[in-house]
C-alpha cells in the first residue's frame, strides 16, 4: 500500500488536516499515537502532511505504536502500522510493547493506562512535545453517555479535554465517518479492531445500541449534542475547581503541630459560599490532607454540619472523621498516619 | 371512593410523606398543584396528612387543579381531582380554567406556561406561600435526558430545581412507581393521562423506550444517575452565575452618554477570567444592555476577540455588533434602540 502524500484534497481531508493545523505547536516534535485504526491513521496522514508543509525547521511529527499484547497478531497489527507511518513520512516511529497488568476497574482501563505510560515513556525518550490522540466527536459523545450512566457527578460527563498536559485531541470535533473518509480518500487502509465489535465493551454497546437509538428516538444531533455538553461542563468545572485553592489558603491556620493529624475549615467561611464551591473546598482539603477522595455522598455529610446544624456528633467518611468543634468542622485520621506530602493547612502559616 | 385519613403506614406511603415534611414551611398556606395523577395525587394526600399532623396554627394545606380543556372529558377531570382533594381535607380547593394559546415552542411548552401562569393566579388569589409540584426522579431523568438531546449546554441538564421561587418539588427523590404503590396503599384512584402514552411526545418515548433501553443497556440505576448528575450540574451552576453580577459591577463605566447606546467590557478583565466565567460575563452584559439572550455559537465568537485576537473585524451576533476597540470589546446595537430598562454600564456609575 503506497500513500501518496498529496491525495486530492476531499473535504473529510481539508477537515481533518484543518483540525491538527489548528493545534500543531509551532516548532519541536510531536507523536502520533498510532493504532492502525481509521482514526488514528487519518491523524496520522494529517499531522505528517502539515509537518512536511510547515517551513523547514518548524514542527516534526513522529509516531508512536503501542502492541498491548493483547490479540493474537498484535505483534503483526503494530509492524503494519509502523510501516504505514513510515509510509507517511513520519519519523521516529516507536514501537513499544508493553505488559497489561490486571487493574483493579476492568481490562479496558488497565490498557488505557498501560498505554498511556508508554507514551510517557516515548515523550521522554524522544524529546517530544506532545502526543496527538485520534477521539472523535463519536468517542467523546460514547465517553459521556458512559459517564451519565456511572452517575458519578459532572466530572463524569466532562468527556475527554482537547488539551491536557501533553495529550491533545485535534479530532475531538469530527464525527468518525470522516476518518474513514480520510482513509478511503487517501487510500490508506486501517486496521479493524475486533475489539470494536464486541457486545462485551459497555463502549460497543453504547456505539452499536444507544446512540442509534438515541438518535432515532429524540433526532439527529445527539453526539453533536453530547460533545457540545461536554465541553460546556469541562468549562464550568475548571473555572471553580480554579477557585478552590485561593479559598482555602485564604482561611486561618489548621489545628496547632503536637494534635492529630487533620485540618479543620471554619464553618462560617464555608457557609458563605454556594453549594459547589462549599462541597470542593471540603473534598480539596480532604484531599490535601489524607488524600482521600470523598465521595458525593460523603461530602454531603459533611457539608450538613454547616447547612443544616442541629448538634451532630462526629461522623466517619470512609477513613476520614469529621466533627464539628468551636465553630470549624475539624477532620482528622481515625486510623494510620495520613499521607504526609498531602498536609496542608496543619501548622501551614497563613496565606497573604 | 373515600379516602381513608390514616391509612396503614406502608413503605410507599412513609417515603411520600417524609418527602413532603421536609419541605413544608412551619406556617402559611400551601397548595398542591394536582393534575389527579398518581404522582399529585400521592403528595396531595402526604401534604394533606400532614399539614393535619401540624399543629394548629402551622401550616395549612389547599389544591389547584387546572384545567387545560385540550382533552375531551377534561372539566370532569377537574372535577374529580377536585372532589378528591376535598375528601383529604385539603381547603381550599380553586379550580381554574385556562385557555392554551398555540405557542411557538409547541403544545407542551405553551401548556405549561399556562398552567404556571395559573397557579400564579391561583397564589395571588389565597394569600398561599407555595405551589407543591408533583414532579418525580422519573420526571427529572427525563427532562435531563430531553436536555441532553437538544444539546443546549449545562443549562438544559439542570432538570427542574427542588425549590425555586414559589415551586417547591418534593417528590424529586422519589420514583415514580412509589406515587402509584401509594395511591394503592391509600385506596386512591388516580386519573391515567392518555397523553403519557402518547409516542407523539418526546417525554414519552424518553419514558417508554429511551430510558428502559439505556438500563439494559448500561445497567439499572440510569434514572438516579441522570437526577443526582442533575442536582451537581445546577450547583456549579448557581455557583458561577452567582460570581457574575460582582464581576460586572466591577468593571469600569461603559461607553459615555450621548454615544450610541451599548456597553463596552476591557478585553484584559475577560482574559483572566476562565472560559466558563468569559463566556457568562459576555451573556450577560448583552442581556442586561440589549435584552438579548446570546447563544453559545455568538458567545464564543465574541469570546475569540480576547481569546485569540489578532485584527479581526466587527461581528455581527444576530441583533449585537460587537468589536474590539482601544482594548475594549464594544457591544452595540446595529438595530432599533435597546431596551431601556436593561441599561448597564452605559453611564451606570461605577459600583463601590
Amino acid at each position: 500500500m503506497q500513500y501518496e502524500r498529496r491525495p486530492r484534497l476531499t473535504p473529510a481531508i481539508a477537515d481533518v488536516r484543518r483540525a491538527v493545523r489548528a493545534v500543531l505547536p509551532a516548532d519541536g516534535l510531536v507523536l502520533v499515537g498510532l493504532s492502525g485504526g481509521a482514526d488514528s491513521l487519518a491523524l496520522a496522514a494529517a499531522a505528517a502532511f502539515e509537518a512536511h508543509r510547515a517551513a523547514s525547521g518548524g514542527v516534526r511529527a513522529g509516531a508512536v505504536i503501542v502492541d498491548h499484547g493483547l490479540q493474537a497478531r498484535s505483534a503483526d497489527v503494530a509492524a503494519t502500522a509502523a510501516a504505514q507511518a513510515r509510509g507517511l513520512g513520519l519519523h521516529p516511529v516507536l514501537v513499544l510493547a508493553i505488559d497489561v497488568p490486571s487493574g483493579t476497574d476492568g481490562p479496558e482501563a488497565a490498557a488505557r493506562d498501560a498505554r498511556y505510560a508508554a507514551f510517557e515513556r516515548a515523550l521522554a525518550q524522544t524529546g517530544a512535545v506532545a502526543v496527538l490522540l485520534g477521539h472523535t466527536l463519536d468517542d467523546q459523545a460514547e465517553t459521556v453517555l458512559l459517564g451519565l450512566a456511572r452517575g458519578s457527578g459532572p466530572t463524569s460527563l466532562h468527556g475527554m479535554a482537547a488539551r491536557s498536559g501533553p495529550w491533545l485531541r485535534p479530532l475531538l470535533g469530527i464525527r468518525r465517518a470522516q476518518t474513514h473518509q480520510f482513509c478511503a480518500d487517501a487510500a490508506l487502509t486501517p486496521w479493524h479492531d475486533p475489539q470494536n465489535l464486541d457486545p462485551r465493551y459497555a463502549r460497543v454497546r453504547v456505539r452499536q445500541a444507544v446512540l442509534p437509538m438515541l438518535e432515532r428516538e429524540l433526532g439527529p444531533g445527539i453526539r453533536e449534542a453530547l460533545a457540545r455538553t461536554a465541553e460546556q461542563l469541562r468549562e464550568d468545572a475548571d473555572a471553580l475547581d480554579a477557585l478552590v485553592p485561593a479559598l482555602l489558603d485564604g482561611l486561618p491556620a489548621g489545628l496547632p503541630a503536637g494534635r492529630a493529624p487533620g485540618c479543620r475549615l471554619p464553618a462560617a467561611d464555608l457557609e458563605r459560599q454556594p453549594a459547589a464551591l462549599r462541597q470542593r473546598m471540603i473534598r480539596a482539603a480532604v484531599q490535601r490532607t489524607f488524600g482521600i477522595s470523598l465521595d458525593r455522598t460523603h461530602t454531603l455529610m459533611a457539608a450538613r454540619l454547616v447547612t443544616d446544624w442541629h448538634g451532630q456528633g462526629a461522623l466517619d467518611l470512609a477513613g476520614v472523621r469529621v466533627v464539628r468543634q468551636d465553630g470549624d468542622l475539624v477532620f482528622s485520621s481515625p486510623g494510620p498516619a495520613p499521607i504526609e506530602g498531602h498536609f496542608r493547612s496543619h501548622g501551614t502559616p497563613r496565606h497573604s
